[in-house]
């Protein structure tokens, strides 16, 4: 497996950016050996406003966010040509040795495993890195909203600067808040998976990580 | 089984309204052999306004409204006292049986029977219906926040009157929108299920129906 692609539920927003996304993760595929896993969007958001006049367990906000994936990896299979969802992994594997494009619901996974702690700080970003090592996968590529990891919000600060390589180590010294849930690097530590952070807006930017080429984006190094 | 009782996602609007309810759904349990079948609200609302957007296939859109039903299903099961959520029809039976409060999350089901059709006119109502037909409940009782089915929409037409009780072949023939969905009465004609249409805002009144006692509701008779 070349590489498990998360799809960031906020790339939901633009309908045309998404379908030229989707249209470029379908050619992909013919290349290379993909397994896509959705994000959870505005499908999350719907579970967080809920949970704040609740006060849900944090198990039951964690698995209705987790339904949230399903449904937007749903959309996607509308979207992606040549895709397929499935909630098998096997399936997943067998999908995207067809050159198809495997879109995995995690919630039958994770509802059966639960290998990851049940909190906001677990979202898509750690969810897809156990899917990528479940199927063994050479690198997990978080396909965001922004370029990638910044020295600090690039949102609120103009001078923020891309960081292009980092440790995980590193990522977990960090003190600000980034683009990727706060669970990340302690599975990456132990996953030893090599993990990029890309925008969504420029699908070459996932075509060159995986030609192993040079590109706008954050490597998260094992 | 007495009866399959639909909480409308609806009812999350209010907090409290809504715990006063499944605290007394939880006493009810104690007399009745009951299962609750979720709605969707707010996160079948989410739904709706993606398929606007992308123009989902019905199928695809069915799929992430029911999920949308699990999603408040595992809301439920935070805040009805001694409930369960569960997949199993089997296993909502026994717990029924135990005097629990089974929170039937349909998406399993739904996705392996594939039995009704897939469009906007199947929500929550029928899926309740076929739910209580598959567990040969007495009667389905719909849970909304409004005090039945009137003659007109009450939030448009204040000199809308309630309907206390109609036949199946009545609901079929009326030509405006009802708080019910359009496919129900169909099904209801199949499975001669008797169905109710109740306010939750007044739980007494679910109470009422179980016991043979007249309230304020609309009776679908079969």
């Amino acid at each position: 497996m070349d590489a498990v692609i998360k799809v960031g539920g906020s790339l939901a927003e633009s309908p045309a950016m998404l379908k030229t996304l989707c249209n470029r993760l379908s050619e992909i595929a013919e290349k290379h050996s993909i397994v896509v896993v959705p994000g959870g969007g505005k499908f999350a958001d719907a579970v967080r406003e809920f949970d704040q006049r609740y006060a849900l367990s944090a198990d039951a906000a964690h698995r209705m966010a987790i339904l949230g994936m399903d449904q937007f990896g749903l959309l996607l299979a509308q979207i992606v040509p040549n895709s397929c969802a499935t909630y098998s992994l096997s399936d997943a594997k067998q999908l995207s040795e067809r050159k198809a494009v495997p879109i995995f619901l995690p919630s039958r996974l994770m509802f059966e495993e639960n290998p990851l702690e049940a909190s906001w700080d677990v979202t898509s970003d750690s969810i897809a890195a156990y899917v990528a090592s479940k199927l063994k996968a050479d690198k997990v590529i978080l396909v965001t909203d922004v370029d990638g990891i910044f020295t600090s919000d690039p949102k609120k600060h103009p001078d923020a600067k891309l960081i292009p390589k980092l440790s995980v180590s590193e990522l977990l010294a960090f003190s600000q808040r980034t683009s990727v849930d706060k669970f990340l690097p302690k599975l990456l530590l132990k996953t030893r998976l090599d993990c990029y952070v890309v925008n969504g807006a420029y699908p070459e930017r996932i075509a060159a990580i995986l030609a192993g080429q040079r590109t706008v984006c954050t490597l998260i190094k094992a």
